[in-house]
């Protein structure tokens, strides 16, 4: 034994952690043990909060903490747009942008035919039903800009163009084959302002 | 706001965390989210239960979850060589080469003028009293190989040998200026068995 068990069971947590391998999770562990026992806590009870009071919104599938979040939930937003994103993860890096004040949809994923993803696993359906029961003037595909992304856009654009709404992509201006989530936000804003009709 | 309140929060907590910037404060607060609520809820728990239980040995001031450590309690430890190392992360990477069967004991860091850190600041008079207490033939000074680790040991040796008692040194063989919690098994196996007589 060369830990403690409790610090043994600490370090075997936090390994699992993307990102963390045995080295970062001494450091993390010896930090905790060190640092003031509030400030340590406030981590472990916001973990247990999250998982507690974190679920997907019953219209977008983004993540709320009510049935629907707060995105949608607000009245200052245009329900008229919707931007379609792969992930919720994908949401905040457009909302430091400012550039789009719509409301979103949350896809789940994006088509893979090598992963197996197909549209069934992926919530278009739920798409299609929003897109005939609220008044929606445009869908701006913010799939990453990958090939899964490209292709999961290019899928939707054929199933909603005949529904005579505008359908835009984000602009090119991203790095092919990178991840939305981690673009800067000046790029980012300018593939929403110069996004373009597919 | 770009995220639920809940989920910013995990946020702000994590990049607390040494090593851990806003970028992987995010991979590691969506991997929680996504995860199993088991698993998310064992690191939750395994760092209440660090707070919790662990401690400082009343005797070498290791980390314990009992009054004394594991290594103190053991009985198959020989009492009669003291390690001494500057923090309890330092005795792990020791107790991995199986080198040492000896007893330890922590200081709580080491001598450091810059910082203000004085012989009062470390268990050096508690170190002092369990050498004029317990049968000791030998202390082995196992802080690090940088300045301050250099310091404390000239200083312990110089105040120990008077005792009758010989004093070692860690062989050189670790990297100067490197730190103790990171060296390879083998690198400081061999820094053990060849430890010098100051």
């Amino acid at each position: 034994m060369y830990a403690a068990p409790a610090i043994q069971k600490l370090l075997d947590e936090l390994e699992r952690l993307p990102g963390v391998g045995p080295k970062s999770a001494q450091r993390i562990a010896y930090w905790l043990l060190n640092t003031d026992k509030d400030i340590a806590l406030r981590l472990s009870e916001a973990i247990v909060e999250v998982k507690e009071s974190v679920h997907f919104c019953a219209r977008c599938f983004n993540y709320a903490e009510d049935e629907t979040c707060e995105i949608c939930s607000s009245t200052k937003r245009d329900a008229h747009i919707i931007c379609v994103v792969s992930e919720p993860r994908d949401i905040p890096p457009i909302e430091r942008t400012a550039a789009f004040s719509g409301v979103y949809h949350v896809l789940g994923g994006a088509l893979s035919p090598i992963e197996g993803i197909g549209p069934d696993n992926l919530h278009i359906a739920e798409l299609l039903q929003r897109l005939a029961s609220e008044t929606v003037t445009e869908v701006l595909l913010a799939t990453n800009p990958n090939v899964e992304g490209e292709t999961t856009a290019t899928y939707l654009a054929r199933l909603i163009k005949p529904l005579g709404i505008t359908v835009t992509r984000l602009a090119s201006g991203l790095p092919v084959g990178g991840d939305l989530e981690f673009a800067d936000e000046v790029t980012l804003g300018r593939a929403i302002e110069s996004r373009r009709t597919l």
